[in-house]
């Protein structure tokens, strides 16, 4: 804490002094002011462009409210930090507006607040500014992430052409099955899931892994990206809509982590909950062929795995998911809506 | 709404819907893109710094579940607004992260993008992008808003000097008054307030008037500024202890709408409401007293009013505000807090 803040935490309210207590510290980036302005000032580096993107994150919709304070935090922030990661932006900070009912105390706010700060330095995004508010409802946290990258070169979801392949990043599905571990630990059982396993699904769910370390690649090579957060099918139906396309995406190469292909064996209907499940975080991207090649070297070079799923075809009908027969799967919900 | 949007409208979720339904055709901003990517991009004006500042509003604490949902969407644009205007900063765009719970239906939805329209074109300020979320809680408006001035030009908290005038926009304390008022309308009789003073009195609750006009002048000739969010004193008190200065007020000299007036003559304890209460959203500043006749010139331009209302002294005590007999009043709690 710095001496200026110490100050204000004497001398303030209790809302100068719970923002002096766990987020002044954290708030480092000269243009934060150390939280003790009304606003803060960024100066962008010539020739680029500034990416904006917004979104919240509500105790019992996007995670459970027994959630370690840390993960929940990390959470708001890297399903913000995955947007900027699809388009292409490397991160240049973030606001925070944060409501807490009276039941959160200190320790929360201290686990909160030390979650922020390990991922603060780990995707090197400082924390610009924030608002902090009592609520009669549940946590809210709700993120704004601000990115740059060279003027005009946000990767768009409308750049995908017939004959593009399209790739994901990472593993699709752990998420959605993860949450329903969450929900209801005996089907780890009834999947004969050894608990690392379960351990790593469920992690998938609470913490997401935003793929970061690829924005230039991506921005590089892809000529259409989107993030999946809503499900890899109604995400890739976003970006074919976007770009006037469809799809052909064979199943069996979706790329699944240990955990899931075991779940999936032992209950093959839950083909539809890896792919319209959501929460993955991934990267989905429409590139030439020939920009394939390029892209998995620099995902493996970044440790990340690049998977070629399938093919942007000609029409106007959402992607097709077919089975190892060539018959395309049915969704009863193609994508996580809360509307 | 863009042929884009109706067709996004037809083939997507229920969120995809409400989107375009209610946000896409409010955003008209190239770098929106129709609210149909992942994230909006800016491009900076050349030698422009960025200003960031996030404020939520929350229903049963910044406003009432009963207040007209134009409204709700009015003052959550207009409180992030005023912090730019104090900043000195243009409005260049803004995110909208809403939270609503099950009972919100279209009507509400329809209402509030209404207002939001309005003020996006009133204020020149753009919707960039968005979540749309549903909350088991009250609904809750988060914006970011983001604005742009002459690098290195913001002004801050932290440039008040002794011997500084301190001058407030507007009038003080009618959002604390009217508050009262629309909690418990028989005040209006105790305080023989006409009805249009009543209205004019909770108007002020419900919408803030952000000083943007005057956003260049006070970049021009404020030395520290500070938008009055959570009552004067405490801002100010916020102001000084950034400047390292202390501030005599003469409580006569606070600008008072008529209604103010008269409700103080009647009940003398409001005093502390009016300099505590907070919701004002005007501009308190400190200003070399050769830049006053400036700073006041360019208000009264703009057709709003600037007050001297007394000094920046040197000091480390809370700024004092002097009665009429030139003693201190002390406040119970001398500014709104959360915590």
């Amino acid at each position: 804490m710095t001496s200026v803040a110490g100050r204000e935490a004497q001398a303030g309210s209790g809302e100068d002094r719970l923002i002096a207590t766990y987020f002044a510290p954290l708030a480092r980036h000269p243009g934060a002011f150390g939280l003790l302005d009304d606003a803060a000032a960024l100066t962008p580096p010539p020739g680029c462009d500034i990416v904006l993107k917004t979104d919240a994150i509500i105790g019992g919709v996007h995670f459970l409210a027994d959630d370690p304070a840390a993960d929940v935090a990390r959470k708001a922030l890297r399903v913000n930090l995955s947007d900027l990661a699809a388009k292409g932006a490397a991160p240049a900070g973030f606001l925070l507006a944060l409501a807490v009912p009276p039941s959160i105390g200190g320790d929360w706010l201290a686990d909160f607040s030390r979650g922020l700060a390990s991922d603060i330095e780990a995707y090197d995004c400082p924390l610009l500014g924030g608002d902090t508010d009592r609520s009669p409802g549940p946590v809210m946290v709700s993120i704004a992430a601000i990115g740059v990258l060279p003027q005009g070169t946000m990767v768009r979801r409308n750049g995908a052409r017939p004959g593009d392949r399209v790739a994901v990043t990472g593993t699709i599905g752990d998420a959605a099955i993860g949450l329903r571990l969450r929900r209801e630990p005996t089907l780890a059982e009834r999947w004969r899931l050894a608990h690392r396993l379960c351990e790593h699904l469920i992690r998938r769910y609470r913490l997401p892994e935003p793929r970061n370390v690829l924005a230039a690649a991506v921005r590089g090579h892809a000529g259409a990206t989107i993030d999946v957060s809503d499900g890899l099918a109604g995400d890739l139906a976003k970006l074919c809509r976007a770009s006037g396309v469809s799809a052909r995406i064979a199943c069996a190469r979706v790329p699944l982590s240990e955990g899931a292909r075991q779940a999936l064996a032992a209950e093959p209907e839950l083909i539809e909950a890896v792919l319209t499940g959501g929460d993955d975080y991934e990267i989905v991207c429409a590139a030439a062929p020939a920009r394939l090649d390029a892209l998995r070297a620099a995902a493996s070079e970044a440790g990340v795995a690049l998977t070629d799923i399938g093919e942007i075809v000609a029409g106007d009908e959402p992607p097709q998911f077919l089975d190892p027969e060539g018959r395309p799967l049915a969704f009863a919900q193609p994508s996580y809506s809360h509307f």
